[in-house]
């Protein structure tokens, strides 16, 4: 039995070697992370194309693929059998509220509970270079938590960690995923040879204020834990849309 | 206003055209979609490298990026004023259960509804060369009855449609996401160098039978119709969880 870690980050990451040192006393570590930044490719899977592995190091793969790819690869082929955790991150940055949908950190994440594995996704909020100091103390704690108690089935959590010195954090707190307020965030641009090109996102990051959310647990300084499942079906409206008249067949 | 159209499988696509033809009647359509296949792309978001965006027709655009970034740059940049209604599709394929997190189809549908779109993804099962026959008669009545009715908030509608003709199709019925039984699908095969490659996926597609999901409803001869949200929390966990003991600080 072993702990599988993964990123979006790349195996090269910062966030990806304090993970590993975080949890090294714990298990046996496996890692399987992709082979260069991956960042905001969600849930994406490559099936148009082959995937390489590289060995580069003891217990250490590089793919040239998305982080569901590096999970899909370690769980069914390259660890000789099942690992007793995933853990992806340390993230450079959040992933907090709709942005979890985008996320390549908490879809390595995905891609583990799927296939049935335990699976915990963490990020560090600030700037580059990030201090991972706290996450690093937290992770510890909770992965080893989850492999003494177990996790609901089909639930990842989601931890993000707020800036600043473990000893200004308040504590963690378990929380529902909030909701971002979205910009028209499209920046376009010419190019040496006068052809247009555009940029997605720039806008400010803004959410709703809500109580009990994964924002307003970061805002108030404390590490956030949302459990997550991949069920998206939004039983509310199941029913509220039984009375729907559609002329068919 | 007007009817945005976007897909997965590229602009090219004739799920695509056949939407089109479909709608056409209804409002002004406006198509931007991707310049080639994006399939299990996800809810990728383009952010390390500017897009372009290439008119290709009359309210006709190609971007080289994924469906999630061709209805960011539609609605944020193309469109003179916001789409009453996206449609996304239709796919070349299901997009059925836990399979929906990979789903290009399906993330174009998610990001309209982020930004405020009442949004549709679609998606016919078979195989090549489909028949959209029966997703086209179906889409026309639901978008129809969309634009005059509205949708829940924050919700959207992912449509499948079951191979065969409208004739044997015994009607619709409003679903759950279900749930796939997953194997492991890593194929290890080698190139001509002597070196090693992987394909994910090639396994075949089961599912868990429950009443009430879409698989059930498709495998009951009716079109599926499953409301979707983005929130992921995972409500029952987040109770379960609230006795969890972490050493912290």
């Amino acid at each position: 039995m072993a702990i599988l870690l993964s990123n979006d980050d790349g195996i090269t990451a910062f966030g990806l070697q304090a993970l590993s040192d975080a949890v090294a006393t714990l298990d046996e570590i496996w890692i399987v992370a992709p082979d260069r930044n991956q960042s905001a490719v969600s849930h994406a899977l490559t099936l148009q194309r082959p995937l390489r592995i590289e060995q580069v190091g003891e217990r250490r793969y590089a793919v040239d693929g998305t982080p569901t790819d590096c999970v899909n690869l370690a769980i069914n082929g390259i660890l000789p059998q099942r690992p007793r955790l995933l853990i992806s991150g340390i993230n450079h940055g959040a992933n907090l509220g709709d942005d979890v949908t985008y996320s390549g950190t908490v879809s390595a994440a995905m891609e583990a509970t799927l296939l049935g594995v335990p699976a915990i996704a963490i990020s560090q909020l600030g700037s580059e270079p990030f201090d991972f100091g706290t996450a690093v103390q937290f992770v510890h704690q909770l992965a080893a938590t989850v492999l003494r108690d177990g996790i609901p089935a089909d639930t990842l959590l989601n931890v993000n960690v707020p800036d600043g010195a473990a000893s200004r954090i308040k504590g963690f707190q378990l929380t529902r995923q909030g909701k971002r307020r979205y910009s028209d965030a499209v920046v376009e641009n010419v190019d040496p040879r006068g052809k247009k090109y555009y940029w997605i996102g720039g806008g400010e990051a803004d959410f709703v204020a809500a109580e009990g959310t994964d924002f307003s647990a970061i805002h108030s300084g404390r590490i956030s834990v949302t459990p997550l499942h991949l069920d998206l079906t939004n039983y509310v409206s199941l029913q509220s849309l039984q009375s729907i008249q559609i002329r068919f067949p």
